[in-house]
């Protein structure tokens, strides 16, 4: 099964790519112990993967109120809703990890108004979903519900952010049939 | 996190329950080492889960062409359309062990399109797809494909069967919020 | 216009059928004058044929708060958004005759917000209709609803169980290109 | 029953009306025996009441390949999709009594394509629900589909502006809530 | 460019033409300078020509509490949402000369949500949306959010009237492919 | 009318900017004789700022087949069925330059299977539109109808990653309510 090819389109070897990417790859690899398909995948196109990455991690790492697994909550939910199987299998590991619960990323995928997360998340992930799917109609009475539950703007913008970043990065794992690694499917469970 | 409730409704005593109930449940807990939570929750009402479950046979356990991995494709795609956490976690995890393969749940629940599944069960999981989510379209052409792709009337039956009978199962666990045993989320990874 | 299938799939002979179908067929014939397809169109599968109708009268003939009539209204209304011709012609009549209300069923069918009915029964087909059509956002909310309608927590699980067991049906009668008896179109009017 | 209300907005009264309105009105009445009530909605509004029923008859009155049913079918199809309780009812008389069927208009209203009409009339109905529901992705292709079915240019121009026409008319029923007289609910039967 | 087909169907001379259609033809064309498109497109019909612009003229030039500005901010939202390019541009041309804003007829047109409207023409495009996308839910608490607004029942009706008369006109152009004139591109620009 | 807020957000001074952000703004102002308003915007985030903008140029500046017109019909028809008021118009102004022509961006936004475009780009819109609506359903006959226009492997890749990223910028201009400059609103017709 592992012969599965992991794009539709040509995947460059390590070898091959310029410094920069080529060192990012072997970084992760060093930390995770395998080569997440996203960095394969997206190396066919080296300026795009730098930009991608560097939007990745102005999201994801930054600081902010919001946890780490909070913000894989958002990836894990609306990757799901888009049908997305590279995001929800990668970074439901991830969520699983970063939450310490092994149960945590097939509940927000398959249904988040079922998962056991807090109501503040609950309305994290109600705004999140709104903004992936219908962002036109996003007004005042969102950011006044956030208020509500202690969201600032900072973490408004930072939801909405997240929601629309992975929104474009579920269209490009699904264009090109982007596979998910094997471990990614048992990791902190 | 076992505390929390696994319905809305009222859960009743194994040992309240009427005895042809009861036994099933002991059955299934002998053979599975726990009570998968749909037996509990379906308890509350002894007759729907009579037939709930007489019907559930009638379609899982029937001899026929589809492969027993094959009738669980069916539910675990069209229950995450349904956005179903109790069907996807519970029949994800026989799917798992049914098809003797840790990934095929979570690729057929969030992208069918995109999972390790043969053609003929592409085109099977196309049709169940149809029969949940636009059944008043179906007609002699979907036949025909399923056809092409070697099913015969029967199989469609079961499919359509299948893929009708864990649209109300999905519909009964969204309402009682039926909760997935944690013991499914990890069965056969 | 006798002359035509009432099913895509074959309906076996009467004088073939076990037993207890048969009995069961003979004697909705002697108190309807007629068999309703649905029998016929089901019995091709015996196990799924008694399944079927023990599900069905469990919702339908149970003891219980609503009334036959309104659990017809549930039928009707949610098998028109499911373009189920066989369900809303059949249970149409059956709605006309428990209400002996002619006009009833085609209000509920076309749309139900306009049709002649209380308060409370608009409620409970906002109910059913959420559970047919999105049971995935079915919350806590839509229990107070209800409740404020004087409905109880096993009025709620009526509702929601017949608009599911019905989404079934809906499916099976549009795959088996199920035809509504003649005589349904005029009873009751 | 009679008491409910026909409109949301006032109604006029048959002595206060312009001339002309009244007499069509009341030559409707002789003809039918009653006056239907969206002579009466609409006279709330005279100028707009001569537009619509000009409107009206030049499509269904005009002379053309389409007979007096096959209009009516694209009526009550497209009336149901889009809820409109005065339409199906309304209309599902005219069309039983066009067509000398009962059956037909339940049939074409719940779920056309499994209505008995011929595949010529399928196809002007599957267009006419395009035109309905997508009108935007009309193109040539579905031009070539009427053609192939011995429609004409002319042809399809009926029946998109019947489609479009009643989806107008149910749009102005909706908001006035106008209610479909207890007359036609049986006629034609 | 201008060698573009206007419509998919036969377009009269107007010197062919019945002589009452002729005249509003002509008459436009002096006070424009133009003849707009579908004045030809829609002569192909005359009976019909004549019912359309009397409809027309019947909502958008009569007296009552909306400005015509306002008339023509419900065609443009309603004619984007069904995609329909001649009402957007021509009716686009007249709202920037009606409002005397060069801006507003975009905004309105790609999401009226955003658009420098004032909350009382807010809430009037909120209704005509509602009236247009999903008229079969349109009930007393829509009537009371208008009221709220200042809005009268009979401004009320005048919403839905255009709403849905816009809603037919929609598709009639979107079926005869009916193409905007080069002019009112830039008008009131 | 200038006295709208540009975004829900705070927007920051030029001169609080990172220096390489500032010169990046002036070099557009510079060149464009204002500063678009998504400069200002997203300058709000700095380290997204440089993201966005790197992976902007990295899809719409980078070598290829795609004329630079072509990416901005790709732009500009995702973006008004997202309802990105901002987009469309900023981008439909750059559209209209590229093309030389002040009619195709208002086609292209409404209803770009109505626009004059070649069937060549109109099978690149058809693929775009698939991506920003229903990506989860690209597969390899999408593939095939874009290499029988003549469309490379590479090119695929290019369409779907614009309509992938304006599908993430049309998100956040919606939730920040970025107000577009009035200056786009003319350009170019």
């Amino acid at each position: 099964m592992n012969a599965q090819p992991i794009s539709r389109f040509p995947v460059p070897d390590i070898a091959d790519l310029p410094k920069d990417i080529a060192e990012r790859i072997l970084a992760v690899q060093e930390k995770s112990g395998f080569v997440p398909n996203v960095f394969l995948v997206l190396a066919h196109r080296p300026d795009e993967f730098r930009a991608f990455f560097a939007y990745h991690d102005a999201l994801m790492d930054k600081p902010g109120n919001l946890t780490k697994a909070e913000r894989e909550m958002i990836v894990v939910a609306t990757s799901n809703i888009n049908q997305c199987q590279y995001c929800v299998v990668a970074h439901g590991a991830i969520l699983r990890i970063r939450a310490k619960d092994p149960l945590i990323a097939d509940q927000v995928a398959i249904n988040y108004r079922k998962a056991d997360v807090t109501p503040r998340q609950m309305a994290m992930l109600d705004f999140a979903m709104k903004v992936s799917q219908r962002a036109y109609e996003v007004d005042e009475e969102d950011m006044d519900v956030l208020k509500a539950h202690d969201f600032t703007e900072e973490d408004a913008w930072d939801i909405a952010a997240i929601a629309a970043f992975f929104g474009m990065s579920n269209r490009l794992a699904n264009v090109t049939s982007m596979r998910p690694n094997d471990e990614f499917y048992s990791l902190g469970r």
